[in-house]
């Protein structure tokens, strides 16, 4: 078995969803590993890793209006140093992912046909996201 | 160390908490390795694939009620032409999970005593589910 | 490739947010792995593993008030022989999660500079929590 470790970094400006699947698809390529698994690892506390359909833009704006009102920001958090989207970008992350892990067949994603992979920026302000990408198997 | 893939079909009808550890720890058996991972990947976006108490099946009808309050299907989502179940799935995957990884000792899942491994259909009509256990391990 | 197992167990007293980051980087140096994947899965469905902002913890207070309103105690739920809190615990558990995993480089986790690790206990009484630790790489 051998290991490709690769780190990603992705600028965010504003919230948004930004699908990433090929991304990480060309760095399966690169390792070339035919059968394994990708792990997945954002190293932040303010955005989150998903993977969800890659067909309809409009799930993506019905997932960011459920989670906007569902962790307010005019709500008052003793966390508010940091502004007021800081302390519900923490909480979103904790009810989304920080890693996932995808299976590998003949070198590519085991995505199903509608899945996409995405980083969900949840602060308002510019960011540079850093994403783990580290591939097992043979 | 080895691996050892395999891709389940499971199939569904309607909204239901389908309980699949036997067949996931046969797999684990069949792949004769003894200690390592078991990898979970469910390749959908309106099912989720998760961990719960096995004893007790009111939790899973209290986890229904639950999310079935949190993500309405009575309300507006922009992403309707699917039905009225498909917009809230997608929401419910995301605040649930897609895949897990569970630890394997002596050839055999460290679950805890009260774990189970569930895949949760979200929609109401039938479907199948495909579901890929990656093992590795020696 | 190599793999190392480990069990840490963790008492708790109370709801509480527990870092162990500490714990699981000892561990990974007493492994001998440079390069790989540290897998942390909790045998529990009562207690949540999570990533979370290591800083202030005033975001620990903001995120158990989330989820106290989101999830609250005095609802009724079908299974209640357990206890106000159990069910609760189960709901967010299953909103948080119960596996992660954590790629190394350099024989350190690759955390970003403000993430922990935390068991997150959601029960009352006092309880010994198990979380295992597999370690793979070279």
């Amino acid at each position: 078995m051998a290991q490709h470790q690769k780190i990603l970094t992705i600028p965010t400006s504003g919230k948004a969803l930004l699908r990433i699947t090929q991304k990480i698809q060309a760095i399966v390529a690169e390792s070339g590993i035919k059968t394994g698994i990708c792990h997945l690892f954002l190293r932040h506390t303010s955005a989150s890793l998903i993977i969800q359909e890659n067909a309809d833009p409009d799930v993506l704006k019905d997932l960011e209006n459920f989670f906007s009102k569902l962790v307010p920001e005019w709500e008052t958090y003793i966390h508010s140093a940091e502004g007021d989207d800081d302390m519900p970008a923490h909480i979103r992350t904790v009810l989304t992912h920080t890693s996932e892990q995808i299976p590998i067949a003949q070198g590519r994603l085991l995505l199903g046909t509608w899945q996409g992979i995405y980083i969900w920026e949840h602060r308002q302000r510019n960011h540079h996201r850093e994403l783990v990408v580290h591939i097992t198997g043979e």
